[in-house]
């Protein structure tokens, strides 16, 4: 397991975590003087200022992405809105291609209708099936483009609104189905807020291999938990075992960023932004 | 799958979901002018009026008890803590023996001190194993008394603070190494809220079996849900599958009652009981 304790060489920071720091360039800069190597941009965000924009800062700025956020959210009640999640999917390829990303994190969608308060189904197998048939649709573009997809099993209490995916073992037997091969276009993100309760979470991290592990995010567990989406911890302030966890993905090979993502409407969004990225640098050299 | 359409005799009231309406003989006394023939009390209310006041009232009314409310909380970071909540479990045993109950329902507990907000370890680890040695400790005595005890397993979002046994598999792992020859007395309480977006449900369902399949409880999933907690919907208000759910318990040879379990503070408890039993039952005859 690599010693983080000296350095933050292998921090990377989600940019929903500096929220509260405005625009994506200011963001950028400030990730840019606390010499953080990797970020993990939005498309909303990037979208507001744009493609070139956005690549000419992480280029300036010799930036690495540790993903792409994301695409997704397949599940539609009728083939037109089915195949306009898939134009959206291949346009959100191109675009983690152009930034040179690791991967595209998949955050595959739940019932359709329910993020926007109002579902149209109570189907999760309805659901389970569009979101395979999605992946397996826009695994054949990602091939072509050479970007690899990481299916983000969301935490259960997500299965409604935003991923019916929901452990390790269920993405994991989507990337069985779906790339039998291995090839390292597809595989998965592990993000400790969503798995760390699941016992068979060292099992399944061991299944994934290294050609499968895509990316590992950090946040943390908090007790009592105040928001279902937006009350997640700062590293060392929860309940998850970071370290433990981390030792998995890397005794299965994994040997990239842990990318910090802190949705945090409470706290952290409403903090400066020098104080969050000190902050994280310090938890990442002490509790991931 | 029975029919629920025309009468509400496997209707089992939780009085959890009547909190609004106060002491236990006044929910009791709801209870029995709407023709519910079955509840499941919990303890703290049962304790306000005492168990000789509960018992004759139960007895007046001739009610069953669906399961009662409940044992569990086992992990403790020291000896005398869980040999205090061992003490506390052989009396629920108890209690529920003297109630007549169909089962004791066990939320296990999670990490020591973290229901109470300042959790005293992040091991699951070893949580769960003071888990597996609280219920095998827990199970001698239960024999001895012959009353069921019933593993439910809790939505992985109170992995934390209430149950660190989280899926329908891992409480049936608990129950083949505990049980093995399935005497009845070690079983499951299934609860859709708990359980709906298990991907391997239906599968773990069958499993069980009718000799481990103990309790069925209703509520229903909100769309969006405002809180962890007490932010439970009523059934047919949520995205749960309800029926499809109680046909798969049924087709394992579940036969007892649908038990409506809602914890709403934000709702159902400041309404008055009579409306939400006179909801309860409409609702156990078309959404359940």
């Amino acid at each position: 397991m690599r010693d983080f304790s000296a350095d933050h060489r292998w921090l990377s920071m989600n940019t929903a975590t500096l929220r509260g720091a405005g625009r994506l360039d200011a963001i950028i800069e400030a990730c840019a003087r606390h010499g953080i190597r990797a970020i993990a941009p939005w498309r909303d965000p990037v979208a507001a200022i744009g493609n070139e924009r956005t690549a000419a800062l992480v280029r300036t700025h010799g930036l690495e992405l540790s993903g792409y956020c994301r695409g997704g959210m397949f599940p539609a009640v009728d083939a037109a809105g089915k195949e306009a999640a898939l134009d959206d999917n291949r346009r959100a390829v191109d675009e983690a291609k152009t930034f040179g990303a690791a991967c595209l994190v998949l955050v595959v969608g739940g019932l359709p209708g329910a993020l926007a308060g109002t579902p149209q189904s109570k189907n999760l197998f309805a659901a389970r099936n569009d979101v395979r048939d999605g992946i397996a649709a826009t695994l054949d573009y990602a091939r072509q483009v050479g970007m690899p997809l990481a299916i983000e099993p969301l935490h259960p209490m997500y299965a409604a609104d935003r991923a019916c995916v929901n452990t390790m073992e269920q993405a994991l037997d989507l990337c069985d189905a779906l790339d039998p091969e291995r090839t390292g276009v597809l595989g998965v993100a592990v993000d400790v807020y969503h798995v760390w309760w699941d016992p068979k979470l060292e099992a399944q991290i061991t299944r994934a291999g290294k050609e499968r592990l895509l990316a590992f995010h950090v946040c943390d567990w908090l007790v009592p938990t105040r928001d279902l989406l937006e009350d997640r911890g700062m590293m060392g302030d929860g309940v998850i075992e970071i370290p433990k966890i981390r030792s998995w993905v890397e005794a299965a090979g994994f040997a990239g960023y842990s990318e910090v993502e802190i949705f945090s409407s409470r706290d952290w969004w409403k903090r400066p932004v020098d104080e969050v990225l000190l902050t994280c640098v310090e938890r990442h050299r002490r509790a991931v």
